[in-house]
């Protein structure tokens, strides 16, 4: 199979190496462009790039000559990680020659037509962006932080309703990027406070879970809020979480909804796909970060301690990998996604039309 | 002035440690005697114990021999901070002694004739020892969590009221004593669970914010929801705070009162009282454990980020030291206070007699 | 091929679930018996054993009941983690009992009639198990500490000699098992001891470097210092090493000889042999513990800043993986090459006779 | 006692502050101005830096407005901690205007006539400002690491010589200033490589131990071989030594001269000497960073495991505070040492002439 031609916006940053470390011998997608600011422009990636996985920068990626963001590029997917400070007018220019922009960065996640997209829960939502006014398209995914609650909320909300959501964060230091946090404010404490996060987590939920109805996305209006905090964990966003339902449920009802919960990646198979999209722990003690964070590939959200809560009705433990499902991961699965629903053009393997059909999504 | 001879029990853990180090020249009470198990006894001090302080083993003290728990004390004052696996029957054998007991350890607290005393918030309920059974009196303190949740709501349940209350711990290792937790399970992790932790705080704070009414202490009716995790931090308990009122009150008029409020401690002057007994933050990103937990002889509860909460009403960031103010300098402010009160006899400066009798208390 | 049957010693502790762990799908050898103290005997192991590993426990495995030390097994070759202070007789009364012990313990490392065995070094002091008084067998690895030492001084002293080394070690905790220690004496801090590990670097290395005389093994006489710490980090020894040579040579040619350096485990392509047992970095700042210590699973020795000490002669840092490489790798691929050496009777692909015949070993 | 104007040069970085933080209530010196880069100049103090002490910004401090580097100053005396990118001209500037500089800054520290003062070892060098070009003065404290590494071997040089050092540090984070070292490069890890460290302490040393002949300083020609490491320790650089006496001593000889070292600042007890510079440790494993890098204010350099080495002769762990002693502490004593000289003017107590009298020196 012939593969998509995709182009890395942001290529030098963390999520950026994530991006390259991911789609190294993906089925669907090859890598031919690097992106990154005029200051890395025209120099071989492996000059530029202050690499920092745990895996060599592939060889082919590592001679790439990295494009400025101002350049013309060739392929018609970009997977973009661009910072937030530069993201908005560069994904845009982009769209507007025709690309595809699936972009893990916050600037457009608000935007009316633009939806954030996870699969597993709404990906009927990717029919926004027909009436988006680029000749190509932009398609977000949530924040880290968010994305976990989200995954955690959506067969509950679905099944019983939620009204209200208590969330406290303990979220790792590779969130932050490089060099991201000093190591001077982190060993052995604890920061209370993470510029904008809480607020992501308040708003960018009710647009994931919400329905689309006559081709615009009706925010779900569930009340949430969130304190976040920065704790000294390497990869691994953990979120103690308190829920008020709609209807009544017990303990082991909701359980089983987090526990039946599949969706469309599910379904297809998609390569970045997790077997299932919340793993539950029946241990008292677990999901923990440094033990479990890379579960399923880091592709799954992890769920703990369900159990009744004596001020709302439910409350649980959650984590996440946030640079692979909160982030890197999250925009590849959305590009899965969108090449089996035909929205970026491409081969794709004839098992994905039948799922769509019988589905009727 | 002549000192009250003090025997602590439990004296080679972390807390006993603790009271030896803030004992040292304190203005009212010696150390003359140390209590530990049968293993110790009979061997100096210095000899059995591994001393994990930041200060060396006061001279004296490392000679001293530890005599066991079955052994007769002369001291008339006996501060436990015994294991809670033995507290139980120790603490009430020598209190049938006659001995007065202020207690860290938990198997007397919920006690229905055995006060949780922070004396900023209800030192009236040392009334109830009258009513023990013991020739002498169990007196003990709150948990380390449980107490600095219950300094910050006190100043608001008094003024507002509370109805319910979420709340999130991040917990420091050295809350699980020595050995405690295993470094292979806390670098770099967190750990979604503390053994009876929940419980306590959701149990104690009801008895402590209680109020004394014919010589029984009626509790408070919060619905209080805990969830507790251990990070890696060294010292500092910090929590994420969610609060309903009874009557609305603004986020300023919140402030105000925890910023006005004051006890006994503070009004006698007591050698182990901070001036104040809760510390507000203007800082968005504050209090930090490894930056702020030492404030005031880490004797303060430090309080930052109040703001709406869009769930319950009011939110906050709380933080205070474990060891100091939740343990071993709770129980020795305890005993400050019952000397003051009468309740220990001992000399004690004349300052006190006139505070009393100005409050009326 | 038919799978050589092989037990556990001490398989609930780190390096006995590590030993699972590795050995699960080996092609040679499966997990068929698990012994551990007579506390866990006659339960199944996941209901006895604290599983610290980032998989969870082979289901198979989970199920096998436990037999004490005392039980008889079945299984010809025992691999061996039990802890040393058990270590000794139960290894030897299993020994006499016909079993080939590949043991991980300190017990019998120094014994004159058991060998130390890195089979890129010294694969051909497995001779003198011939002249052991069991029936059976016994053959250890190095502590881990040793191991990345001695690799790393091999290719040199075969080449150029040595006289000296100086080494400091940054040792990682869970070289120290668990519980292990304390998080409240390695958090933010480093310990300059560690039990019995400077005399071990010191010793053991000269009889792994020593030659095989009249069936005997003659060590070798460097004068070796050691100074050992522990540091906060999770998995991964660090060692600077210094060293005086025999015959001059230039940093380039030094790290020629262990860049090319190999050994029988690389040209038998044994399951377990890294592709190159010493990985030389260009980086300045390489290898580190959390960034490398995984490169070809664990098991190679890594190298970096390998450069001319105005005090000895060449001064470099090495780095190897404490629990794989360090532990129970090392075992396995001990007992990988006895099975290639028909030491351990078994089934084993063909292509091995064909290396030993050409190698005349 | 009037006190002497001091003004403080790069005021906001973590020196500086350290700087502030040791001068609130110094009875020689006040702090009256501070000079940090032209982006701070003309603000208020408590606006522009970033203050990461524990204690808070003394108020007077926080109100003063940051004057540039390229002001007039009124203070004779300007405590410097310049980065290093910019000291070397601005600091020869202010020298020109005729101040006196107490520098911790590298750049001048190699210039023939520019002593590295340790007070302990070789205040005698003062003597070689005299011949400074400048109008004022320069005078530099050596680098953290060179710091404890000459105290320690400063007396054992005098009594037997030295002929070589090995030394292996591992450094504290909070020797990298501000920002500083990302958490994501530190947190678990180590890094083998702090840029220029290594040749600072293989040369520095030699200079600070070298003697004073004819007006010039005439370096020691001691072998030294560094290894530095960088730790996710907060505080504290240890530091593993191995050396070779010229004349043979045993290890408690060796002791002995350690533990009786004092110098002229313990004489003069000037306010920032620690009672001992060189503090032993019995305990096999001390001394530890967390635990004990405050001992004597941070201002000892703390010395465990005294004992014979198989390659050099004597082998040891050292440990000194890298912010106090080795850094602000340090020039705040050189300053003090220079005022008891006569080489600051201003009051100083009688007993300073009485001891210098006696001294000879």
């Amino acid at each position: 199979m012939e593969k998509i031609p995709v182009g890395i916006l942001g290529a030098t940053g963390t999520v950026g190496q994530k991006f390259l470390v991911l789609l190294e011998n993906h089925p669907f997608f090859a890598v031919t462009e690097l992106v990154a600011s005029p200051r890395s422009a025209g120099k071989p990636y492996a000059q530029v790039c202050a690499w920092k996985q745990s895996t060599p920068i592939p060889e082919r990626i590592a001679r790439l000559v990295v494009k400025s963001t101002e350049e013309k590029l060739r392929s018609p997917v970009l997977l973009s990680s661009l910072d937030s400070s530069v993201a908005g007018p560069v994904e845009e220019a982009y769209a507007n020659r025709g690309h595809c922009i699936i972009s893990n960065s916050t600037s457009h996640r608000m935007d009316a037509d633009v939806p954030i997209i996870i699969p597993e829960i709404n990906h009927q939502h990717l029919e926004i962006i027909k009436s988006q006014r680029y000749s190509g398209a932009i398609v977000t995914n949530a924040n880290c932080s968010t994305m976990f609650l989200s995954m955690a909320l959506a067969p509950i909300y679905r099944e019983f309703g939620i009204e209200a959501v208590q969330v406290t964060t303990l979220q790792a230091i590779s969130g932050a990027g490089y060099p991201g946090v000093p190591s001077l404010d982190i060993l052995g404490n604890v920061i209370p406070f993470i510029g904008g996060e809480e607020q992501k987590m308040e708003t960018e939920t009710q647009k994931i879970l919400g329905t689309l109805e006559a081709n615009r996305i009706v925010e779900a209006s569930i009340k949430i809020s969130a304190q976040c905090n920065r704790v000294p964990v390497y990869d691994g966003h953990m979120e103690t979480v308190s829920l008020k339902l709609k209807s009544r449920a017990s303990v082991e009802e909701v359980r089983q909804v987090m526990r039946d919960f599949k969706g469309l990646p599910q379904e297809l198979r998609l390569p970045s796909a997790p077997e299932r999209p919340l793993v539950l722990f029946d241990e008292e003690d677990r999901p923990q970060p440094a033990r479990d964070v890379w579960l399923n590939r880091g592709m799954s959200t992890l769920v703990g301690r369900v159990r009744e809560c004596s001020v709302l009705d439910i409350k649980m433990v959650i984590l996440g990998h946030n640079t692979i499902r909160g982030a890197a991961g999250a925009a590849i699965l959305n590009a899965e996604t969108m090449l089996s629903k035909g929205l970026i053009e491409g081969p794709k393997p004839e098992h994905m039309e039948l799922v769509l059909e019988s589905r009727g999504d």
